[in-house]
């Protein structure tokens, strides 16, 4: 029996979703605690594996039992109850053995969020990029409009990655601001390690006019990863859904 | 030359804003800072004793020099450069020497959260109470309706409160509810002791039914605080302007 569930954590004390020697992660989290809930060594394959820092509202994973004598609606509360406060399953849906949470996702949805004021905001800081200098959001809005469709996002993507080929489709990049708070929405098929991150940090540049919004076009034909912007923090990254 | 500066701190580390013995305190930090600064004892003014746990992102408080070397725009940058990351001040302004940030204070603004999930969100849980059992906002409407006008508060005051009189002004408790996200503004003329956090428990009685929206009129009359509902708990409140 496979098991998909919905899980939300805060990042923060995490070296990223994947387990690692080590390294705390969420992925060694929910296996430890699935382990103690059903008395044998439990391994969960995740949707998505978010860096270290990144926060989630929406990641997915499986994991397979024989058989559970725990009512699939009363399962997030029993593992639950032998995570961590910053972990929280909130759905466990029984699916197809052949069901595969990462390759058979559709769209990932992501939100990157920037506080462009002018002092930091104590409440929000944990889970924003704080930048004091003036951001122009329309341009970043321009520039954002050259990530949509499929490319080849070899320059958005961090050294360390093992992927076959740095093709990925982004639907869609909207970006909105109130009160100084920018939230860039990001929906595609899937992102390269780092390469949302290195998308923020472009589109930053051309926020602040260091860049025009069209060299976007030519970095992504480069290929060259000098030629973007910087990564930026990971703190105000969070995977908010993953469809199928 | 008395000068008065907004503060917005996350209250989760600090033992609330007015200065103890022993207790690390808001107060305490800022005196800190400024007599670093001035190289002289500063003491402070604050316009809100917020409990301990409260945030704040429109706190007041006012100090005294002699004369500043250090220009009035530049002045919180100069402060946060010697407080914790959980501490900002966000404006200093040069007021009149007889102006007092509690006295003179004309309305205060505070919003609580409550999450009415059926799981806990790890990345909102430090700023909201997590409220399992369904929650009729209508219902919570309809009792905040009764707070509204100038009443005596004792049946909503924590005891250990030193003030004189305990009748109070409420000019608005407007509650709006999104995605579970019940988010309940209070605007008064001042708050006694821990009033808003009782106020919020009765209204939670409300809204589960436990005691109908006009029993709440005799509540406020009976001034007997176990009547009232729970003391909600302060790490979901926060203190969001001040206005003179």
């Amino acid at each position: 029996m496979k098991i998909l569930n919905n899980v939300s954590y805060d990042g923060e004390k995490y070296s990223g979703f994947q387990i690692q020697k080590n390294d705390s992660t969420i992925q060694a989290e929910l296996e430890k605690s699935l382990s103690q809930l059903y008395n044998r060594d439990i391994s969960v394959i995740g949707a998505s594996r978010t860096d270290s820092g990144v926060h989630a509202l929406g990641q997915k994973f499986t994991f397979n039992v024989i058989s559970s004598s725990i009512a699939i609606d009363k399962l997030p509360t029993a593992i639950n109850a032998r995570l961590p406060d910053d972990i929280v399953v909130t759905n466990s849906i029984i699916v197809d053995e052949y069901f595969h949470p990462r390759f058979d996702a559709k769209e990932k949805i992501y939100l990157y969020k920037i506080l462009n004021t002018q002092y930091q905001n104590p409440i929000l800081k944990n889970y924003v990029c704080h930048f004091k200098n003036k951001i122009d959001v329309k341009l970043m809005q321009k520039g954002a409009k050259y990530f949509i469709g499929t490319h080849d996002f070899l320059a958005f993507c961090s050294a360390g990655s093992s992927v076959k080929s740095t093709v990925r489709t982004i639907f869609d990049i909207s970006i909105k601001e109130e009160n100084g708070l920018i939230e860039l929405e990001f929906r595609g098929d899937g992102f390269l390690y780092n390469m949302i991150r290195i998308i923020v940090g472009t589109l930053l540049d051309c926020g602040t006019n260091k860049i025009l919004p069209q060299y976007i076009e030519e970095i992504i034909f480069s290929k060259d990863r000098h030629l973007a912007g910087k990564t930026a923090p990971a703190h105000a990254l969070t995977l908010m859904d993953i469809l199928y």
